[in-house]
């Protein structure tokens, strides 16, 4: 994301100021929380007691806006004593407000912002001088918000403005927001019929129907196809184990209370579920002994993790507590960083160019002089520098980051551009000197000595659902032909031709696509009712179908289908209907 | 397995009371817990106290049971009072004994069985008349034995024996015995590198290593590829659940307290992991209105399903407490029922007649006039004559039993024979009448009217893992071609030839089975070492690669290969060398 500019964060936070003031105008009873700058423009949330506040009404909120803004008014700043501050509060009726004050430390200086005679608030500012500064705006969304964001403590409604320096970064970014609406990966998992939820079941646990599944199986599969092109074996793990593992691990001390706890009913013994792989693929690797040889030991499992987000969090794919990774981890020798650095990186460059997001950057993070990373720092600096080699060869936009590693070691955060220029953090490539040592890995070198290996942990596409949620916004749903879930539909004219419909289909049968997935089978079926040929198009291109194949009396003479393309349509004989639909 | 005979279960009975009368001689301090009859043979749980006894005793204790039996001595029953028997025990310092007397109903029966003067034992009988009636019997092995099967009670020594009516028979079942050790999965798993446990992450939780995951996937692929041609289509579900979807499904009630519990640390919410995946299935075909056009609907997913089995049951793959199972759901009109059971039945023939296990049995399993059982009568009556129908069909060999049938609708069990004659319960076809009912799922059939539809659960393999431990132990560990986890290993003679070797491995390369599983691309490795022919064709065999290729000079310049199956030699030329493998 850009950075925000400091003076775009003042009008956002005067603008929400601005906004107060007119909701205060307009429902004198209303008591006001926090009301801060954000990115890309602001919030308040605002106690209206039984009144209800609703989108229709933000219209009306922002004429009064306008008229403030308008007036130019001074946005002065104000010292207060604690008292003073209290007695305001009390005076004004504003319980929220008073709470905020009362919680302020000891000694900590109290200001308030004046807007002009209009307004006053409890605020540490900063604010643009006047109102007339503030910029374009607009009001966009209302939702609920529990003060303090704690569940036991009364609803607020929060009012959502969005703000920019200029016009055209406003509509900008509007035009970005419809254009995300309708490609809104919930509304498309819903009406492409990918994936749906049961209250059942429980927030943040999809269930995938067939064509959603087809999806995640086809993109899961391509992925670790590109790693098994590389050495990569798959293995497999169960998703429970005794917490000892996480304790071995090191990742209890750190994690162990946000685990998903396993209890038995039986015994009374308890497990967690696994919230990543690594320690597993550890003790399969430690299983048995190992030799140089055999180095580097490459391990791959798509598997589901399960990590404990809030409900409030959970909505859609995008974050989800049934996450499954892509999971992998080499096991290498310190020489042998570098080639496998150079393969996971060049992986993930086919990958995200496959899918159409070749447009990368690349976050390379790196240890600094703190005492906090372990593992040998001639090691660390090693590694470094063969992480920037691989962003170097690969041709990546890169940045690097010093003090951003994890404690373990160095990493590359990899972050992907959609189709309307959001950027999303994707694929990771992280080094860890510290696992091989807590679970005492070895292997025996050509001296006959045991050497120590290191673990690369990576997933290409990260979390499945995750990256689900951004392929399905980058694409609109339009899924490039190898993966759509329903490849080509043959729509038939009337039911006087099924033979040809039946020879058309024996092509289909045989077409089986080799790029960039291989023994991808052509999914496809046949309307074949009574609608009408318009309502069966209609139906197709709702649901998104790559291709269309229109049969009628005349192609059937002609020995042609017609086929129509989501850009273009166009006459194919049925013979060269196989090569034409194995290069689509 | 066969029935055992009441003959033989009073011989075996006896001999358990031999084995005690031998004891008491050699271990006067012995006390006696129980001693039964069982298949195969009898044991006798023994407290030994500080002695050690082990199964270098055995045949000691053997020798002096077969003096008892020679002695022919009369197995007499005698009935005394509680108090009789009481006392017995206490002069006997048989505590053991005294507890069992002591727990025995007022007013029951309390009998003793005397071997001639020799040994005396509290016992129900029935007996044979006397020692000599024993028959071939053999003492086999030395277990530990809870008392009265509690953790909490002391350690018993449990000796068992087998016996049979005829020498053949005894001998016929040792050597099956010898097979079934050589073959024990166990060991096959940990010499193979198939799979391994982990202390730290727990028992019952195996980790698939590359070798075995590769198994695992062949099988599950192959098996749902069979479906796949029958219409089913894969869907996926989490494996957590809030309850409250078994609460729905009618489960809670029943085995609710056999649930492995999720707990949330943030939020304190409940979940359970799932122990089976209909409901979640049910779930994704009540996510939208279905029309009579779309049925059947046929859901598949290979997904792991844990169950909380006692510490104590669990070894190897047999029982397992994360058990993958192959499983799949049809959802259908009541007049679908029968073309769906004779798809699945002919899936079932096809899947265990390629992994070498034709000969199967099917239990059909029928309601009775019991009031358990729910769904309309008819309808049970109209499924149980298609069940019957399909078994006869599909030309198996079929037994019925009423009142055999779940509560919710009649099923099929399928037992496959494995090798070495042990018969192994597999797949299962299930109807179910309730679950549609419980979860209000319903089509809009032809007249516009809503219909229920009915579901039938179907596990081919079953659990993946139980089935790996039968089909591990049935081939032996030499699997068949397609599926051998390395089906080529490549030896060369010498490093003179690594140009030839190259040209035999990009033959390899292109290698693609299709049968029984389409797309299987070859798996292959070079033993290039410096170590001897002799040494590298030991360890091919010994991981049972199925087919070796040695190279030489001499193989170059013939531009041949020498190929060693597991039963033959022969000479290939490298140009028919792809043919030649696509057909092994």
């Amino acid at each position: 994301m850009e950075k925000e500019t400091e003076k775009v964060m003042k009008m956002r936070h005067t603008l929400s100021h601005v906004m107060a003031a007119a909701v205060k105008q307009m429902y004198p009873e209303a008591k006001f929380g926090i009301g801060p700058a954000i990115e890309n423009g602001f919030y308040y949330d605002i106690d209206f007691g039984s009144t209800k506040v609703t989108e229709s009404d933000l219209n009306r909120i922002e004429k009064k806006m306008r008229g403030i803004i308008s007036r130019k008014l001074p946005m002065a700043r104000r010292e207060v004593s604690r008292e003073e501050a209290l007695n305001w509060a009390i005076d004004e009726k504003q319980d929220l407000k008073k709470e905020l004050i009362e919680e302020l430390p000891e000694g900590e200086t109290i200001s308030f912002y004046d807007m002009g005679e209009v307004f006053s608030d409890l605020c540490k500012g900063p604010h643009v001088e006047d109102t007339g500064k503030c910029g374009p705006f607009k009001l966009i969304r209302v939702a609920g918000a529990y003060w303090r964001g704690d569940e036991k403590r009364q609803m607020l409604t929060r009012l959502y403005g969005v703000a920019f320096e200029t016009e055209e970064e406003l509509e900008e970014y509007l035009k970005r927001q419809e254009e995300a609406k309708a490609r809104d990966h919930r509304k498309l998992g819903n009406s492409l019929d990918l994936f749906c939820f049961s209250d059942l079941v429980g927030a943040g646990l999809p269930l995938f129907s067939p064509r959603g599944t087809m999806l995640r199986d086809l993109m899961a599969n391509y992925s670790l196809s590109l790693r098994k092109r590389a050495g990569f074996e798959r293995v497999w793990t169960p998703h429970i184990t005794k917490v000892d593992l996480y304790k071995a691990s090191g990742h209890y001390a750190k994690f162990g209370d946000e685990l998903f706890m396993v209890h038995s009913q039986v015994n009374g013994e308890e497990f967690a579920l696994k919230p990543m792989n690594c320690p597993h693929h550890a003790q399969i690797f430690a299983s048995r002994p190992r030799t140089y040889r055999e180095m580097p030991v490459r391990y791959m499992e798509p598997t589901t993790d399960y990590r404990d987000e809030k409900t409030g969090e959970l909505g859609g794919l995008s974050r989800v507590r049934s996450l499954t990774q892509d999971d992998s981890h080499v096991f290498c020798r310190k020489s042998q960083i570098k080639e496998e650095i150079q393969n996971l990186v060049a992986i993930v460059r086919e990958l995200y160019s496959t899918v159409g997001m070749s447009k990368l950057r690349a976050r390379l993070s790196y240890r600094n002089e703190e005492d906090k990373y372990l593992g040998d720092k001639k090691l660390w600096e090693m590694a470094q520098k063969q992480i920037k080699q691989a962003a170097i060869d690969n041709k990546l936009e890169y940045f690097e980051m010093e003090g951003e590693a994890a404690f373990y070691g160095p990493k590359i955060d990899f972050m992907a551009e959609d189709a309307i220029g959001r950027e999303h953090q994707v694929a990771t490539v992280q080094l860890d000197f510290v696992q091989p040592e807590r679970f005492n890995l070895e292997f025996v070198n050509e001296k006959g000595e045991k050497e120590r290996p290191v673990m690369i942990h990576h997933a290409t596409l990260g979390s499945i659902e995750r990256f689900l949620s951004v392929f399905i916004e980058h694409t609109g749903g339009w899924f490039p032909f190898w993966c759509a879930p329903e490849q080509v539909r043959v729509l038939s004219i009337n039911d006087q031709i099924s033979d040809y419909v039946s020879e058309i289909t024996e092509v289909l049968s045989s077409v089986v696509l080799d790029k960039p997935l291989k023994y991808n089978e052509l999914r496809f079926s046949v309307d074949a009712s009574d609608d009408s040929l318009g309502k069966k198009i209609k139906r197709a291109t709702e649901m998104k179908i790559p291709c269309i194949l229109i049969v009628g009396p005349k192609d059937k003479e002609a020995g042609e289908v017609s086929i129509r393309l989501r850009d273009k349509e166009e006459k194919v004989k049925l013979k060269g209907l196989k090569k034409y639909l194995e290069k689509l």
